[in-house]
């Protein structure tokens, strides 16, 4: 079961956060003192990728210890050029030189807007501030650091046993817009005491952000920062995991539960979200056609404008689940909208009172579609939010 | 050089428009007396087709001689089950029976909501008064039946000369949301008198849609009832184009021209449109990644919102370049807009003033992007708008 803790529902690691400069432009770190932790991340897919992401993936490729993650928010010192990633490698270089560390055994995280140069000279000034600030119980401090048009921190935590030994896990997310996940999601910073070997730990990560922050949209956007990083500090007494058994499964599991709570968290923070929207694609021919049809139905502009008018506007659903051109017969399909059967075997409900309890549903702030093929035995399921005024609100004025 | 001029400007051509019901449910007519016409069609590739869509490729199956289409607007007759066709089938007998002329003879189209049973009654007991009121004046009355959510109807024609023998060509085209076409668009229809071989009038309306109707896009939806229907009376006095000569490529070219017209006519009456954005992918590796980066730059969400806000915020523009995940370098890209060198060879340029000035040129209504990717010869343009808060408000209520 999820708990409310944060972060700090892990014992043996430290956070921080403060501000750089004025409300948006904030500094956040987590850190451990165990010298064996272990780090493994997934990050985005993006073709253009952020001097961070670069400099993160530099450091997984010299070793597995990681004992800090540094965040900047304001600034996602993504297409900065050169400049970028020696800004980057700098504040890598600092911040290892401060805490004592490494450089290989640090991480580095920074979302905001694309193609500014950091505020480097303010960033290095503040940043003995940062670390000295550092403390078990400022799990808060970091989620809030983080935070661009998120409206509030996101972190859950829960705890599980193995072989009778407690193992804890939490994690914090931050990400309100730019949301289509590709083998990653925007920043996720998730912490363990498990002991677990590197490779089935970065297994677990994968495994877990696939059905969770891989099956999420908001926008159809993907962003240059997108990254989930994971810590294992081991501090647990649990016998290490060492090989994909029953104790690999229950980690993978609970890890996955976590995700899949964050993630949910993501999307009910969406910019401008009214109705938070479940497609469930059925009885598929094959995992490519559901997800292309949950993709093309949860990214539907017109499908996401309905819903936010609290229309049953189902021939929209219909006209998106026809555009992915994935050879749907539309004479064996069914749809249910909040259980209603609107379309069954390919012919839709007339019955006018149906129809109108169908639509009343559709005040609620949770929609379940279910769009069954009736080709096959492959399933999706991707969660997305309607299309509101307010978010095109937020994001016509984004930079001023 | 384009005329204002409508569908009358082509002679040998009736039209006709009436209400059905109420302001939004109308029928258009256009007829020939030519015993002689050929029909050519493109059709939408969404997996859901509308029953007119299936009608009409089944007249098509039977005989190349057109002489008439009828169109209905309010309802889109798509998701209908087999009422629906049944419905289509009926509305081509008892048109073709008052016409005189063959079933097979018939195009059939419709355009408004999915998923609601034609009012078949009130549409027939209509019908011969549409008949009636045929006339060579009448384009008018036809081009606004057909309007649903588009404010303004949307006609234009061109003439020129084969051998010294005129031409007249003229186009009608409705859609202003659900548009990005593929293989084909929203309802568009093209009258001509050109003398010309079936396969060559088929050929040259699929060259001529290509770079105009296939390559625009308003939301990144696509219609189960797009069709471009194109009828040639052969009323001219031109030889006969019979094969790919300079005569045909003429009649491309002219065609094409008329279409690219009519199509930026569409998007300059898009849903709630403040801007039209033209994006220039060029030196591409070959079509596709073009076409790819072009498409995922001009549905971005937040693109589109961001220059709604007129916002210089170019790093979401390369964040869509990324996403397409075409295997973009970005050490090598540049990135120009309105003119304005924003990223030269991956390095962004960061004099304030030259950005100030590039976000001045925002206001205006006509926005240019060029992105350079240097890894090749190939390129794409695609015409989009910017996503505004009309749009959310006119698509939230399109039922109701």
């Amino acid at each position: 079961m999820i708990d409310k803790k944060g972060l700090s529902a892990v014992s043996g690691y430290q956070f921080s956060g403060i501000a750089i400069e004025g409300k948006k432009k904030n500094y956040g770190l987590i850190y451990t003192d165990s010298e064996h932790s272990l780090g493994a991340a997934v990050y985005t897919r993006n073709d253009i990728q952020a001097a961070p992401v670069l400099l993160s993936k530099e450091m997984d490729s010299v070793t597995t210890t990681k004992r800090a993650i540094l965040v900047n928010s304001g600034n996602a010192n993504a297409f900065t050029g050169k400049q970028g990633v020696l800004d980057a490698r700098k504040s890598i270089e600092c911040l290892s030189e401060q805490l004592k560390i490494k450089p290989e055994e640090c991480y580095l995280a920074s979302t905001g807007v694309i193609g500014q140069k950091l505020p480097m000279d303010k960033m290095l000034g503040k940043m003995p501030e940062l670390i000295k600030k550092k403390d078990t119980k400022q799990d808060l401090a970091f989620a809030q650091s983080i935070m661009t048009t998120d409206t509030k921190p996101k972190q859950a935590s829960l705890t599980f046993e193995l072989a009778g030994q407690k193992i804890s896990l939490a994690g914090c997310v931050k990400g309100a817009g730019m949301i289509q996940p590709n083998m990653a999601t925007m920043l996720c910073f998730v912490v363990t005491d498990a002991k677990i070997e590197h490779t089935l730990l970065k297994k677990a990560l994968v495994m877990a952000v696939e059905d969770t922050f891989n099956s999420i949209t908001v926008d159809s956007d993907t962003s240059t920062n997108d990254c989930v990083f994971l810590l294992a500090n081991g501090y647990a007494s649990n016998m290490p995991i060492e090989q994909e058994n029953s104790d690999f499964s229950v980690f993978v599991n609970r890890l996955r539960e976590l995700l899949q709570h964050l993630a949910m968290e993501l999307i009910a923070d969406a910019e401008g979200i009214t109705k938070k929207i479940t497609i469930q694609v059925k009885q598929a021919r094959d995992k490519e056609q559901a997800t292309a049809i949950a993709y093309a139905v949860a990214n539907s502009p017109l499908v996401k404008t309905a819903f936010f008018g609290e229309q049953l506007n189902w021939g929209r659903i219909l006209m998106a689940v026809g555009k992915a051109m994935t050879g749907v017969d539309s004479e064996i399909l069914d749809i249910k909208i909040n259980g209603y059967e609107i379309v069954k075997q390919g012919e839709p409900q007339t019955e006018a009172d149906y129809y109108q309890q169908a639509e009343q549903s559709l005040k609620r702030e949770d929609v379940m579609i279910e769009i069954v093929l009736n080709q096959g035995v492959a399933s999706k399921t991707v969660v997305t939010t309607d299309l509101s005024i307010e978010y095109i609100k937020i994001n016509a004025n984004y930079i001023s």
